[in-house]
């Protein structure tokens, strides 16, 4: 397991928190390690019940100058930005004065993939004296490790299904795009491009159902990873109770997580409801076996 | 454009005919360079009032000895294999005597990706005297040739995508999937897998609506091509008035082909749905320019 990164000076983490668990998740990490955290909740993502049991602000998006102002308040300087965001029109954005002026750098990082975006502005708040940390770094118990989650074990077809999908996921790396491909006796039946894991997930069912996959049920499996690129900072990959859910739905054997690079929300969770669908979830090497 | 093939023998071209509009394309074709046709229309698959208007039997997928009857007696020797066919599910095949014979075969050949499931079957067709043909070789004037199909030309920035995803349409090429994929302003949104390009098409409108994908209306291509050691006697993707349909459903700016790897149903219905909704249809060479 990575070593968990030292708290530099003696302030609060700041948890800049999205949507679902993983935020949560992450403080909880933090907590057990002995740091203070505090959380700053993005206005229409983050779980508002959830935020309510941590000390907290929250944040519309845009409000740069207002979290740097609560921040320096709190004397923190370490932050980590965690959860769902959907890339928000520019419409929908408060901006406020300390946005203002660095939103040509914003405009700029908007440009390109969800990569580009986000380190471009993990770049801003640098420039502010922020230190960006990765979840991995704060909360490394969280990260995905090699071996079963659960009873279940891969199949050696399933052994064989996975093998074919880190091949190809090690083709398209390059790309900002294609954390998970779903491959079902020897073939890639779909990968991720910005709808997101779940969201392919239901294609497998639905391609079930309309006849144009036709393989029994129990075969096939997700396998998740990072980009070979990607700045861990800002977009480590998730699974959760509702990837197992959406795998089980489309008649999967299991699911294959690349070690050290995919988050896990609610591992207990995870683990049961694994060994309720009769699936494996594993934690694998990179490197095809 | 490539050489049309000439005509082996004097009997007729004999169009193994599935679901869709390319195996009337494809008989027109082959008409008007004076072949005869025959369609042994596939039942449940082909259009069954379009069907009427040729010289046609219909068979039931499995009936294997049936089509070797009908073919011989029709002294039909060339055959072609084209439109839609959902992988079917064993417990629907009707099997006949002829087909019993080859099932081991068969059975072989269903294990591997799509490639070699039709690869196999057509080289079972071949060991009996049959000379199995691609469309593209009888039917040279439906494939996509280079250069734009209506009036709207792709701007720089559509170019821009397409040499994108003509990148990685090579890194993903050895892996049987992927003959599509969709960029948006330099993002990589969608791959193709089992799902087919309708399918893919769909999910870019939804994930317009809610946000996802979040780029102006009239950005991103759809960019199409063959698997790059695909067997096209069995398996050449197409387009057709619904690929133009779906791409402007997804906010696309337009479509590339890459030239002579594509077959196109109904061109002019291309071409009028195309300029109707303003999109560009184009085909591009293989190389990224």
């Amino acid at each position: 397991m990575p070593e968990r990164q030292n708290p530099s000076g003696c302030g609060p983490l700041g948890i800049i928190s999205g949507g679902g668990g993983l935020p949560f998740a992450v403080a909880d990490s933090a907590l057990r390690g002995g740091r203070k955290v505090i959380l700053f909740a993005i206005n229409g993502a983050a779980d508002q019940s959830r935020v309510a049991a941590y000390p907290h602000h929250w944040v519309k998006l845009g409000q740069f100058g207002r979290l740097r102002r609560l921040a320096a308040q709190a004397s923190c300087r370490d932050l980590v930005f965690i959860g769902t965001l959907v890339r928000p029109a520019l419409s929908k954005i408060s901006i406020d004065l300390g946005t203002l002026r660095v939103l040509p750098r914003i405009a700029a990082a908007m440009r390109g993939g969800d990569d580009r975006l986000l380190t471009g502005i993990g770049r801003i708040f640098e420039t502010y004296g922020f230190r960006l940390l990765g979840a991995h770094e704060v909360a490394p118990d969280i990260l995905v490790a090699e071996g079963p989650i659960g009873r279940r074990l891969p199949s050696a077809r399933d052994l064989n299904d996975i093998k074919l999908a880190r091949v190809l996921l090690d083709a398209i790396g390059p790309f900002d795009v294609g954390q998970a491909i779903v491959v079902v006796a020897n073939r890639v039946v779909a990968i991720e491009g910005a709808e997101g894991t779940d969201e392919m997930l239901a294609r497998i069912a639905e391609m079930r159902r309309t006849g144009r996959l036709n393989a029994p049920i129990g075969a096939g499996v997700l396998v998740k990873a990072a980009k070979p690129g990607q700045d861990r900072r800002f977009d480590l990959p998730s699974i959760g109770p509702q990837t197992v859910a959406g795998a089980a739905h489309g008649g999967l054997a299991g699911i294959a997580i690349v070690a050290g690079e995919v988050l896990i929300s609610e591992p207990h969770a995870v683990q049961a409801a694994a060994d309720r669908a009769g699936l494996f979830v594993a934690g694998v090497k990179r490197e095809p076996s």
